[in-house]
């Protein structure tokens, strides 16, 4: 179990957001209060989206986020209108930086709190369906990173939430093939930089938390004295694996299967199911 | 705060006493139960002596112990009849190893939970009483190595209680004079190899807890169903910052202000109380 | 490109053959002679086999052997009658422990100098001739690694040298299926702790260099001055990337296309060739 | 030996310096062409200016810095106009990050090529000459780190050249005192952000390579052909350990015991002589 985040908006410093709010990703690292593992010392990563390269940046790193020096000096350096942050607890595979998120492929960032079950049995089977010209580039030996990859064979650049579906729905089959009745959990982030999808799913339907920011309009109206609330721009949003502080009305939970989508003018919720493997993208 | 174990005894794998038990000192890395930081993930080291050396080996990593692949690969097949092993939170210095416990002079080993109070302020005062000699040798910037290398000024290889005393002397008074009025709090464990002595002193008497095992011959007693006690030797002695497991009477605490020398023979347990450096060794 | 050594005979310290010959293995690593690639910083590890334990330990780390401070440590403490020693020249892989030397897989260690060419364009139909019981258990991302794998499939715990064959035959099939016409380029050593195989191969017949040590007797009578050959058990045997120091006489080059079997009794060196991977293991 | 680089001229992107000249000094990390150790795999470092943050910020790691590759992400998408970069050979201290250069200090960096010799037997005498207040930001073990703070205690950030000089020559006051006739080797980097100084020096008049750019406009007269020349700012300047590439006039030695100022203006270059540690600053 991992804890994230997702910031989209007005271009601030990475430790804006990561560091600084009370309760935040960092305090979650070592000691974090939903879910099970509250201990996240495995590994970290950062990605962002910055000036004119469509290609986002990742700094990732072993050992836990809490302690690293050059996290820290980074997150105070680094400005960009969105980023992925998360800190890992590893469920068995190695820590390496391979197998810290976010993933990236091309333009693209993937993040995942949760686990496929009994990943070891079904590993083999899920790696087969990644499309050939893609499966060299899997270097790591995560649940997580095989996701984004059967997520990218799905077509997770040309219609993210059909991909998506289609991800689980083979994991989902696969899953039932080797006699694992449940195997999702999860919560996924995935950007192209200019668009957010977050998904929340689990196919006992009991999925990991996740929140996202209240409109900052709002926030505005109800908190006219917090100075920062003034200065984001009213498109800023934070999706987060858990909620940073404790101020009443500034979080809402993501509904149990569900997808968002974070984008400019109008974000979106819709009901997230998933489909046959091989059904079309549309 | 850290936490550490120290085995003597027969002969054993490493994996006996540091992964084993319940609520092992692995398990304590990341959730430890007593003291205010629960979490023990700057960096581990093992220190064992072994075969027909005197020098005692070295292992000390960064990031969390509980991850750690070479630990759990080298504690299942080192075998040793006195070792130290320590996790680390920081308390401000730099995650690197030449920071991490056990520290190892000739064939002495030395480790310490805890803190000399505002050491950044107290740090050259107490550096520059160190040892012309010694002082090349120091390689990390702690205050547990500073510690060590006072108690190996002030005679540590031939009187370790004086020497301890001393040190502690030391520190209370560079801290007085600086107006650091409670400046140690402190368990430590020294050994050369055949002896080894254990520390509990804080300035201010409320000091972290440390605990030592019970004699075998009387676990055997009240245990008779428990298998390692019969097969363990009737010297051999564990010496924990918090207990492993929850057996009843299978643990003593070892009293505010002293220190016990746990050797071949009968074990001893004394008052401690600091002594002016300037004064002998007697 | 890396360089790797084992060793066979009278239980020693590994810092013996690791550390202290001239050009040792870890002068290797910084200045290597031969081949293309003479630095070898990328990783490192070692594996050995001692007491009681049928599995042999593992100790492998990130960056350069030659500054390593555990690898020294741990070199000058334990003792083995069969160890690997491997340091690394990445071919483009990662650099993380899962890709480093020696493997490991139950009692067997293996360990690989050399290339598979065009291995992202040819990782994926090697992958899938992977059994699936085992494929779960692959960590890394080298050809190395998948290389031994498909041994393991191939029936490497039953007979090493036709299981390699096979090995070698499959990849070279599958190389030309993608139009790659040389893509093996190999010495490999594997043990089960007992017995050590060899084998030097290349797809183009001009394979990395390899050498043996000659016999113990026969050094005694060359040097009846060198300390160590008088103390060696006659069957100790080296086999190495490249020799360690310049003794005339000391190394023997094993032959292009060849494979041994270093054992109690008789060692052996036969000739090497592929089978076609669907053919029986006798 | 080490081998750095320090940039000032128009905002780049860090890898268009550090990674994409013809023998850049990623390659020297692997093979140096100059001087005794060719090697840099212990660590490496990276310190830039940017935006409107006065203080510098740093990335330091472990390791090589040619297969490290966070420092590939960043200096892709870091953008500067005034930074330093490091590799390092160390010359016997710990391989750690607070030991990797450049070093930092408010808004200065510190960089160096070189040794005091005997340092293990000079270091308590230099070590107490460090200004009490700024002892406990040491961090490290390295002989460069200590000269960075002699430099500071001397009055670096006043006067940069007599600081220098003063530090030298308290290090060749105390190295005859302990008989060491020839203690100081070094080429130095150091900046406020602003304004660079660069030293070469050595007791023995044998010092270590450094080399400057060629001013641009005279560049863009000799090679129109080269695109880089043309868009680079007329301020814009290059020192390095040992040249990039091999273009004819591009590189000018920095002349045996003399200091560079590099700012916007003209630069200058004074001979360098080392001051009695007791004298003024002016």
């Amino acid at each position: 179990m991992c804890r994230w985040l997702v910031y989209s908006g007005s271009p601030i410093l990475l430790d804006t957001m990561i560091y600084r709010p009370p309760h935040s990703l960092i305090e979650q690292s070592m000691h974090a209060r939903l879910g099970v593992e509250t201990t996240n010392g495995d590994g970290f990563g950062v990605g962002w989206y910055a000036g004119s390269k469509t290609e986002p940046a990742l700094f990732r790193g072993l050992g836990p986020a809490w302690s690293n020096r050059n996290l820290r000096e980074l997150s105070g350096h680094i400005v960009s209108p969105l980023f992925f942050a998360h800190v890992r607890a590893s469920t068995g595979t190695a820590v390496q930086e391979t197998n810290c998120h976010p993933f990236r492929h091309g333009n693209w960032l993937w993040m995942h709190n949760g686990v496929i079950e009994e990943f070891a049995r079904l590993r083999r089977a899920l790696a087969v369906e990644v499309a050939p010209a893609l499966f060299a580039d899997i270097e790591g030996s995560t649940d997580s990173e095989l996701m984004f990859f059967l997520a990218l064979t799905f077509g997770l650049t040309d219609d993210p939430p059909s991909a998506v579906a289609r991800m689980v729905g083979l994991v989902e089959q696969i899953g039932r093939e080797h006699g694992v009745p449940a195997p999702v959990q999860m919560t996924v982030a995935t950007s192209d930089g200019t668009r957010m999808w977050i998904f929340r799913y689990s196919s006992e339907h009991r999925s990991r938390t996740l929140f996202y920011s209240t409109e900052i309009s709002t926030l505005r109206k109800m908190y006219p004295e917090i100075e920062p609330f003034r200065r984001a721009s009213p498109e800023t949003k934070l999706v987060v694996s858990e909620p940073l502080g404790d101020l009443a009305g500034a979080w809402n939970e993501v509904p149990e299967s569900s997808y968002g989508v974070i984008q400019p003018g109008e974000d979106e919720i819709h009901p997230f199911q998933p489909q046959p493997p091989g059904s079309g993208s549309s």
